[in-house]
C-alpha cells in the first residue's frame, strides 16, 4: 500500500474563470467513504460550460472550485466503517452523495434528493484533483480489463443507460438521436445494445456524422438539408441542446412514441404541444442517473460498449486549460484529464 | 318497436359557418352496427370551434356536415350481424370507428389508428340529428338510473378517465387543475374518485372556480394572483389551453411528476425544457380515449361522478346554434341538444 | 420534556415459550435515532405464532425476545444528529432498520433489503416495551386527530397498501379477497379507497364475514358452500393462507387477472399452474412494505379508512399473555398493548 | 399467377388418433382473408400431444382434424376485401382468429379473447395441407432473405418474443431457462437478443445441454447434480413442463425476480408460496402472444436468431406421422412439413 501524502494538486477554476493548479489538503474519508487516487477523468460539456460562462443554470462559481466528474482509479485508504481489503481496487466513481435517507431516495431515484451533493458543481468539488473521496458503495470495483478511462467514461455512460431506461428502448425499435457528440455516440451504442433496429443520427457537422457511423449509427443526417419529421420513430433522443432539434424530433415520433432531453439548451423552447396530444406522445428528460453502474461496467466488459475509443487527448493537472479548449477542436471527442501526470 | 322513418333531421353546419336544421335520410345501419335514435347530445368545445373558425387543425368543414358527438339513445335497430336482443336498449355512444385491424388498435391504442373515423370530424357526420349508427360494440348499455344526458356525457368523462390513466393518479396524491370549464370540473371528479388528497383548480373567472369547489376541487385560486409555481404536486392536468397555464403547470410539479395536456391550445408553446429534465418530469396528452365507457358508467352508477349537476340548458334541434353560443354565457357549464325536442 | 428512566420494563417471550415483564435498561437512540414511549402496539399474528411455535419460517426464538412490531408513541429524545425540534412528536414507527447503501434499497425497495433488521423478528426486539428506538426518517409524525391505536395500526395498513399498489387495483376493479381477519378488513378498506367497486370477501366464520361488510365488503361468502371460481374478478388478494384459498382465488381472476398472496401458510401449496399460463395472471406476494406510511397516514387523516373500529381489547404490559390468548376469541379483531398500562 | 385447384391435400389425425391424408375442398378466402399455400409447417409439441393423447387440456380432437400451426407460405388469391397486390407475397401465419371488438382485444389482449379460433385446436383446421386461408393482417410479409422453414418458425420465435416481455428482460439481466428443447432454444436466443449477459440452461439430456451451448446459452447444467437455488437470477423462463424445474427455478430468483412459465405440464405443481411472498417475486404465464410478428420478422432479417439452425428434418404430406414421431429422436430439434413435397 502506498503512502498517502497529507497534501495534494488539484486544478481549480477560480470565479475570475482562471484554471490553476493549487495545492490543498489530502482529504480524508469520513467513515463510510474511500480514499481514491484519482487515475483519468473525462472532460464533460458542463465543466466546459462553468469554465466558459462560470454558471450553469443557477449553479455558480462564487470560490475556487476542482472540475471533473467522470472519475475512475484506485482505492487508497478508506474510512473506518469500510472493509479493509477494498484498499487497492480499481473503481469508477459514481460522483453524488444524495441523502439516502430523502423521500426520493428511499423510492428509488436518490438521483433527484434535492439536498443531493455532486461533483463539481458549486460549491462541491469534482476529480480533477489526485485524490478524492466518495461513499464506498459509490466506488464500484472494476476489472482489469477495464482502462482508467473507460472507468472514467463510466459516468457518460451511465446517462446514456438511464436515458435508454426511461425511453423504453427494446429490441426492434426505431430510434432517432440529435447530435453525434461524445454523448450522442454514446446513446448510439446503448441504443443498438437495448436492441434497436434502426439508429438515425443527426448533425450540422460532416465529420461528426461520419463518426457516428462507427459508434453504431445506421444512418445519418443534416438537419439542414434532410427532413426526419415524416419518420415515425418510436424513440427520439436528444443529445444536441438545439431548439430545433427538438421541434424536430418531436414531430418525427410515432404514435404513442417516447422522446428524452439529454441535452441542456434554452430556458424555455418552443414545444409543438399539439403534437405532443394528438399522438400521445410522452416526452421527458434525465438528471444524471440512479442505480446504472453495475449495468455499465457489465457492458464494457462484454464488448458491448467501447468507451476507450471515445478518448481522444490525455492532459495533465496542469493542462486542464487546454484539456477545457480541446473539445472544440476538429476530431476531438472525448478528452481525459489524468492527475497523475502532472 | 317503433317504426323508423325513411328521413331525418339533422342540423349541419356548412363551409358558410351558418347552422340549419336540413332532412336526410335515416342512416341505415351495417352489419355489424346498430341504429339509435338520439336522446341526448353534449356541445362540446370542439364544436364550438369549428362553428366559429370552420376549422380544427387540420380538419376543415368542405361541405355541410352534423356536429356533436357526446351523445346518449336508444337502439332501435340492429344490422344483420348484430343481436336483435340489443334494439330497445339505451345507450352511451363511443363515437369512434377505428380500424381494428391496424397495429395500434392491436396493441390496444385504438384512439391513435391513423384510419379513424370520428364522430363530427371532417368529412365524417356527429350525432345533432335524430339517428346515428355506431358499431355495435361501440354502443355501450347504460342502466335506467343513468339519464339520457348522463349517456351522452360518458364521452367527456372518458376524457377524464383516460387523463387520470395516463398521469397515474393513486390515492394521496395532489393534483392541480388549470381550467374550471366542463372537462376541468370532470377532472376534478374524477381526480377524486381516483384518490386524490388534494385537487388545486386554477381560473380566471371567479364564478368558475366558486363552481369548482362544488365539483371536487379542494382549493381554487387565481393565477393572476396567486404563484402556483411552488407546490410541487405529483400531477398537472391542463384544461384550459392557455400558454401561461401550461408553463405555471410544469413548474408546479414535484421531482418525477407527471403533466397530462387535455386543454388544446397555440400550435407551440415556449415550454421550460431544463425544468423537465432536472425534474425527470413526464409531459404527455390525451387523444381522446381507449376501453374507458364500461368504467365511465360504473362510476356514474355507483355516484362517483356527477354528470346531470354539469348541465346547465338544454336546446332542440332547431336550436343548436343558440346552444353553441351558449357556452360562454355567466354559469354556463354544458348545454345539451335534445334532437327529438325539434 | 419528560425525564427519561435509566431502566424500563419490557415484555419477553422467552425460548421456553414464557411471556414475562423484565427490566431492562433503557435503549439509547444512536446518531440518526430519536426514542420513543410507546403509547399503543397492536398484537400481530406473527406475533401470536412465535409465542405459539417459538419461530416462523426460519426465525427461530433463541434467546428472551420483546414481540410487537405495530407501535405508536411520542418522541422523547433524539440522537445527536437529529433536530431536537422534533421531541414531543406523536408518530407511527415504520419498524425496520434496512441498509440503505443495499443495491435492493437504492433500487427503492429497502423492505427487500437481505440484511434488513425488523422489529420482533430474533433476534430484534420489538415494542411490547415503554421505550424504543427507531432511526428518525421512520418515526412518521401523525396529527392529533389520530389516536395512539391508529399511529400504531398504520403498520398493518402499511401492508394493505403496498398490497393495493402490487396489485393495481384502481377504479372500477372487482377485488376478491379470501380471509375476514383484521388483515382482510383492512385490505378490504384500502380496495375500496383504490377504486374498487366490487369486494367480495370469503371466511370460513359467519361472525368475521358478517363484519367484513361493515369494513367494505360489498358481498360475503363462505367458501365450503359457495364457488367463487367463476367470479372473473379482476384481483385476489389472499388473507387466510390456506391453501384452498390459493387455489380458488386462482381461478376466480379474469384473463390478466393479478394474485397478491398476503396471508402466510404452508411452505408448499398445489397450484394449478395451467390456469396461470392460460389466462396469463400474475401471482406475486408482498413482504411488509416500502413507501408506505405518508399514504398511510394521509387515508387515516382523511377519513378513508377507520383503523380505530378494528381495535377491541387494550391490554397492559403484564397482560401480554392475554393479548396474545385474545384474538382467537369470539369477536376479537384487534387486540393492542399500552406499556404505560402496566 | 398460379390456378388454385378446387381440392386439395391434407394430413388429418382421426378421433382414433390416425393420421391420414385426405383430399378435401380448397378453403375460400372470406371477405377479409387471403388463401396461402403452405411452403413449411413447424411440428409443435401440442402437434405431438394430440397425436399421442387425442386431447390437451379441455381440447378433444372428436372429429379428423388438420395438425399444424407454425406455417409460412405465399398468398395465392385474396378475398374482395384485400388488396390484390398482396397476391405473390411470401408471408408468416399468425395462426390465430380473434374477435377484434372483444374487450380483451380493445385492450390489446387479442390473444387472450375468449371466443378465439386458433389453427390446429379442436374443431379449427391447422396448416398441415396445401392450402390454409387468414385474415390479411394476420398474413405478416417476409423478404426473400427468410426461408419457408424461418418463415413458419416465426410463430415458436413469437412465444420466445412474448416471454421475453412479460419477463422484462433486458440489458444485463442473469436468466435461468429449463429445458433445452426447441422452445429453450429459442428462449435462450430471445434472452441474448433482449441483452441478458449471462443464461444458464438446464436439461436432463447431456446432447441437448450440448446443443443449448451453440444457441446462446453461457453455462449449462444438469438439474440432478447441480442445484441452480442459489444462483440468484433476474429472471427464470421454464420450458420444461418439469414439476421439479418450476419448484427449482422460482428458488432461483433474487428478490424482486420474475418467473415465466412456458412450459406446460401437470395441472397441479406443489409451489413455494412462502419463497414467492418474502422475495416478492413475480409469477407469470404466457399464452401464445400478440403484436409480436413485425419483432419476429426483423429479429430474424437483422440475424439476431437462428431459426434455419434448428430444423433438423422435413417430411412431406404423407409422412406428417414420421413427422409427429421424430422429435423424440436422438439430435433431433425441429421437424418441417413440406405440404408440397407430398
Amino acid at each position: 500500500m502506498s503512502t498517502i501524502p497529507k497534501s495534494m494538486h488539484a486544478s481549480v477554476l477560480t470565479p475570475e474563470l482562471e484554471v490553476r493548479v493549487v495545492e490543498c489538503s489530502t482529504p480524508t474519508p469520513a467513515t463510510d467513504e474511500v480514499l481514491i487516487r484519482v487515475g483519468s477523468v473525462g472532460v464533460c460539456g458542463s465543466d466546459v460550460h462553468f469554465y466558459r460562462e462560470g454558471r450553469l443554470g443557477d449553479f455558480v462559481v462564487e470560490k475556487p472550485m476542482v472540475l471533473g466528474h467522470e472519475a475512475g482509479g484506485t482505492i487508497v485508504a478508506v474510512g473506518s466503517g469500510v472493509d479493509a481489503s477494498r484498499v487497492g481496487q480499481r473503481v469508477s466513481i459514481e460522483p453524488q452523495r444524495p441523502d439516502l435517507t430523502s423521500s426520493e431516495s428511499l423510492a428509488g431515484r436518490y438521483n433527484l434528493d434535492p439536498s443531493m451533493e455532486f461533483y463539481a458543481t458549486p460549491p462541491i468539488d469534482g476529480a480533477f484533483a489526485e485524490y478524492v473521496t466518495i461513499q464506498s458503495h459509490f466506488a464500484h470495483t472494476v476489472p482489469d480489463t477495464v482502462s482508467d478511462d473507460a472507468a472514467g467514461l463510466m459516468e457518460p455512460l451511465s446517462v446514456g443507460i438511464a436515458t435508454a431506461r426511461k425511453a423504453g428502448i427494446t429490441v426492434g425499435q426505431r430510434v432517432l438521436i440529435s447530435g453525434c457528440g461524445p454523448i450522442g455516440l454514446v446513446l448510439a451504442q446503448v441504443s443498438r445494445a437495448y436492441g434497436a433496429s434502426e439508429i438515425i443520427m443527426t448533425d450540422l457537422d460532416q465529420s461528426r456524422r461520419h463518426t457516428a457511423l462507427q459508434f453504431g449509427a445506421t444512418a445519418v443526417c443534416d438537419p439542414r438539408t434532410e427532413d426526419v419529421t415524416g419518420l415515425g420513430v418510436d424513440v427520439f433522443l436528444e443529445a444536441s441542446g438545439a431548439a430545433s432539434a427538438v421541434q424536430a424530433g418531436i414531430r418525427a415520433l410515432r404514435p404513442a412514441g417516447t422522446a428524452v432531453l439529454v441535452g441542456m439548451g434554452a430556458s424555455e423552447v418552443l414545444v409543438p404541444l399539439p403534437v405532443i396530444q394528438n399522438r400521445e406522445l410522452t416526452v421527458t428528460g434525465i438528471f444524471r442517473y440512479a442505480n446504472t453502474w453495475p449495468t455499465a461496467i457489465g457492458m464494457v466488459v462484454r464488448g458491448l460498449i467501447d468507451l476507450d475509443g471515445l478518448v481522444t487527448g490525455h492532459f495533465g493537472l496542469e493542462q486542464v486549460r487546454e484539456a477545457l479548449e480541446s473539445t472544440v477542436l476538429p476530431g476531438a471527442l472525448k478528452s481525459m484529464v489524468v492527475p497523475a501526470q502532472k
